[in-house]
């Protein structure tokens, strides 16, 4: 059943092909869709299309709905396609002329809009609580393991000393970046479209204001031409976000897939988060990390194909909008689960024992060598030139480790100050 | 000259095949990397490394080359990698062992991102004020030509009626949104870097609190390890706020060259914002806009090009690194002069009276005929298949053009409203 | 059931994340990997470490799994992480120790390599001949269409004089370039890798040449390094070349959906190939070639997804590798679904009678009055601005169009030379 | 100086934006278009639009102009927007009329496709003799360490033994595919466009096929539509092609840079390849290999970058298609420069002695322990988890290093084979 159905008949490969998977990803959408469909019925009786009578029982079957959809019963059959056209058949069919009203001064277009847009609040909420979770989880991993040690390196040469406090607190840290990124998404899709209908507005009186606030919507999208230009917008925007968390996500995930190379040998987990292999019976390999890294890459590619997809359309509804509604819900869906097993997954890593005085650690000193001379008078590039002149030649002693005094050093995390930094 | 030359030469090639274009590159931080100094100087004075005098004497030379700057004849001459080895030598030719102390608890990574975030910091304030200042001139458009009617297309097809007043204030609204990433952009580099050293902080007791806020930076990253990786992070959040503005002024060009098309014929340009043809001597072409959306199509390349460049990099500096130094200047000079010519193009854009009765045109008008229906008592989806039959045997008559009240429609703009959300 | 069980359970969230969508994706690959296991049997055989007895076992075991796979019947239940666990599982359950030989001597790696080669050789034949099958259909349509005029545009701007026969067949003819691109492709992935075990060989004595010969492979990756290393890389290649095609689809569906606005109406399709509209009863949108152009768009995004999951990772396996497999088949299963749908939808299409002499279109003949010039004896560049200066003074009157005779113009196609390109 | 000067002026700020840097990249085309125009000049004559007195005047001139070419003394001045403009300028202050005539029947669209075309045939044939250098150089680098052996890895965890001659010698086979892609880059480019004009041909009887024999093409390309289409094609096409090459360099410098971490240890270069620290005074950090593989990963971008500029846009030249003239240049000139760097670098590769015996790569030796078992008669399976039982706990003893002798195994190098391939 399509809404637009005009009686002609359409080749079978041809509908496959334009449907596609959209059932399956309505699925996501339904509540969002139901929710903004009461939303409509209100305010399609507020300015007197539909009786008060009529809109209660729309709301009636509209909740008997969302009923099925918790308890997991809402199916779209394969007559429709699409959530919107089988919610529209349910309240016709149940209330003849009264559900044939429900699409009045409405597009699909707008439902997806909406719904869309729903989703994406709810859902970027949740990724910023995860998120959250995940920085107290570092946080305290860097206040448990403060004075572990661990080389610093360079262009993967050995530079100065770190510490584990300083590995744990940074990803937190650098997270935290990405919670204001969210933050700017959240922004973005708390605005109404609905009321854009085809993207050209309509000639009953809706009332915007009502559904924006009916819904929770901060604000609207105003201009209905502009409503209907943030499908595209939101998704690359939403995507965009999320990719920066994915980004420091698989920068940590390679940290940790090196540092338990027996060549570095940093840290270590429990084997049942180690998956084998199928002829070296040693195996203990990192594959949830790597998966990490290798879905939050991934993630990172999927704003550049939404922009390959749009890109160079002029403005007004494409069918091509369609294909970014299955990346965003994967992008979103995904992070979410990927954040689960990191919380779930970094909270049992095993911080090794590192000695920093092996002799492939020696030169971590070099700059401590420095400023000793430094506090002995030298300028710094002279001494720079003294410490390297014993390198050069063989003679150089590495320097005893130094406490670090300032702010954000190994020896002063300044953990409370980081968290805070979540509030700004 | 290097900052770690250690007797050795180098090969010609190679060096050619390092340095690279990072004398040129430089040239955009120079003013930003010589503030950073004299912060830095300050603070070694505070804490005593440098004496009063010695600082005195610094800030005096790091002035005179500011003022270099100014005047421009500042130039890195090609004895020098980059700006940082050329200033350090500066200093040291006039001020001897002096001029040696200035590196003392820094590292040239961390004068690179200091001064970066300083250069993202000044224009990114600089991009937000062009975009609203575009915003003010597409809403006065709007405003200007408001009763001007245009048809609205779905699809590239004729949907329904709209205005030029939606069309021009349908992209201000939209760019709204823009300025939103641009916050949490100007945001995110507003955190001092400055006393990372390598990446992994330094043994002199150096007070970051300082320098933040002689830097009028509004925080600090305080892991020193964070603040090393927010090289990247920074040059890719600020890339993908730019590429966010970027697309909306791509699909508005698209829009104009389409319009301007003999087959739209919606909109003109006067002749000397137009280029010719070296065979068609009649040809009158919208170069400027089709530049513009190349130009911003590729800018919406650049963050793919960047995380290409960095994902699956270990954390600490990388050499790799240096390469989004480029990408990061391009995108941000380069969407200051789109902005510019944007602004100064669209301004004198002509608005065609399109003949909306013309035969081409005459579905614009179903929603409304099925309106009619409805406000007669109709179910809309009966309306909808009355009208749909009309057209099917040929026997539609387009209703009168209706306006709409509805706000954000076109008889509708809520312009101010829409100026307001810039400040939200 | 895992290959490398050792008897430790494994947290169930983690499993869902590890195993993913392999076991959908693998029936894609399962008869590939019979085929291969059935080779690599006999290559065990004739180094004798499998008798002729346990060859024979083994092959009529897998010979049976594949008539399953061609009935339908074959599944991978949920015990089995993929399909490889689930064949070694089947050999091992009817013929015990004789199962538990099948896996000497290679890895799952291994299997996985060989089985998406002979996936990619057997499907990149196919497109290969899909692709003929359309250019012909072009050739075809060019032929029929030969004497209609279409006006020829650039930058949208009315140009010259174009047909629909150069319209079809310039398709047609850059799609050769396509498949020369897919005979690279063929190139590469017709290089057998078995053998190369988890990426370093084995130190028992199998024959490789062999196992190339019994697979149909014309020749092998020999360094068993490059033969583990050919993961990712033919992935990539694959679909770049997959990439290049879609681009050409992309484009040609571009062309098509601004052909059926009614702003040029230069082409149309019958009804049931298009799809309405929600609340717009009139609506015939051209959603199928929409969806091409958008699932065009997004194959071509995949060769950039790949590159991003797996750059920067150093030589050698890792999981990472794991997630481009689904990309790869991705790209292949939907460019043949996109090339049937286009070759059943284009043979669909109908050409209008365009009227060359509306005023919109006059300019289009400015270059033959040109030529009329140097026809003449005006130079060229002197013609060219007497033209332009009746265009510019409202003089201009349109020459009658004229016959093109050298090869690939309008009126000398060349469509049997063009047919022939594709056997260079 | 502007082909299509019709006397009106252009805003200045508009000029700047519109020309961009086309003067500077037309020095790597200027040759070619020389070449371009003396055929078409030739071609003029030949079809008597041109008198022989008038093609061997031109000719003369064009020679001049190639000899500044030469010897570094052409330029292309401020006035000229384009080397077009320049080169017809040139030959109209010296010839007069006759200067004027040899635009006649081509379009300057015409003459960057040709000159693009002409480049990128010349470049990809340098191109390939420089990757089959450095394959020649890694086979003899394979030959002389070809007993050196190197632990192997999977998930960056230890695997099993693997060996300096199969390092070398994987990158030279996988190499051996990228040569593949660039011969189909190189059919691809060898189709002469030159007679499209403004892309829709010229009513004028040009001689395509003359053309096309002067100018050395293999063929045409027929149609002119197509023959314009071959704009962003190429460019497309050369890049990708440049790009898969670009990855096995980045991959390979990606396990150099690992490497060569004192965590690794493997291999180093002398220190004239390496450069230092401004902070840290032991610093010999492996810039080389990281700038090749960020630039590599760069390269990598640039067809995505491309697919972004111009997809979606309906056939026909868009002023877009300009700004991929710059990218393929870059890619071009770039994978040159960081080939011969490649070349000269890998030579001076030092290969260190690893101490196979060290703990930490005891279970490299795991494969073969099961290897030792199933010889003795045990099916794999379980030889598989007796070794595996006595990893778990601790009393596995490694085995002695075996001989492979399987062809492509670290003891069957098979280099004359994989040698030979490049000429498959």
């Amino acid at each position: 059943m399509k809404l637009w159905d005009k009686g002609i008949s359409i080749d079978k490969k041809i509908e496959k092909f334009t449907v596609g998977n959209d059932r399956e990803l309505d699925l996501f959408l339904t509540e969002y869709d139901i929710t903004a469909s009461k939303a409509h019925a209100k305010m399609l009786g507020k300015i007197e299309i539909l009786t008060s009578d009529e809109v209660e029982l729309i709301l009636v079957e509209l909740n008997k709905l969302q009923t099925q959809v918790d308890d997991g019963s809402f199916v779209i059959e394969e007559d429709f396609e699409d959530v919107h056209s089988k919610i529209e058949f349910e309240l016709t069919k149940t209330l003849g002329d009264t559900g044939k009203k429900i699409h009045t001064a409405r597009s699909r277009n707008d439902q997806v809009l909406v719904a869309m847009q729903l989703y994406f609040k709810a859902n970027l909420s949740e990724i910023y609580s995860k998120t959250e979770n995940l920085i107290d989880v570092l946080l305290d991993l860097a206040n448990k393991h403060q004075n572990k040690l661990l080389p610093g390196y360079t262009h993967l040469q050995v530079a100065m000393p770190s510490s584990f406090g300083l590995w744990f607190s940074a990803y937190a840290e650098i997270m935290i970046d990405d919670l204001y990124l969210l933050q700017a998404g959240l922004k973005i899709v708390d605005q109404n479209p609905l009321g854009s209908a085809a993207g050209y507005g309509s000639s009953f009186p809706i009332d915007r204001e009502f559904t924006t606030k009916e819904l929770g919507f901060k604000t609207l999208k105003y201009n209905v031409v502009a409503a209907q230009m943030s499908r595209g917008k939101c998704e690359r925007t939403v995507t965009s976000n999320i990719a920066s968390l994915a980004n420091t996500l698989s920068r940590f995930s390679m940290d940790i897939c090196l540092y338990m190379s027996q060549n570095f040998d940093f840290i270590s987990f429990p084997d049942e988060l180690t998956t084998g292999s199928s002829i070296m019976p040693h195996k203990k390999n990192p594959d949830v990390f790597e998966l990490i890294r290798g879905k939050c890459n991934k993630l990172q590619a999927i704003a550049n194909e939404m922009i390959l997809i749009t890109n160079n359309l002029p403005s007004g509804y494409h069918r091509d909008f369609q294909l970014i509604k299955e990346n965003s819900i994967y992008a979103v869906e995904n992070i979410k689960e990927i954040l689960d097993v990191f919380i779930h997954s970094i909270a049992l890593i095993k911080v090794k024992d590192i000695n920093m005085q092996d002799e492939k650690y020696k030169y971590l000193f070099t700059v401590d060598s420095i400023n000793d001379l430094v506090i002995q008078g030298k300028s710094f590039r002279e001494a720079y030139k003294d410490i390297g002149g014993q390198v050069e030649n063989g003679t150089y002693i590495p320097a005893h480790i130094k406490k670090h005094t300032h702010i954000g050093s190994k020896d002063n995390l300044a953990l409370d100050l980081i968290a805070k930094k979540k509030d700004l």
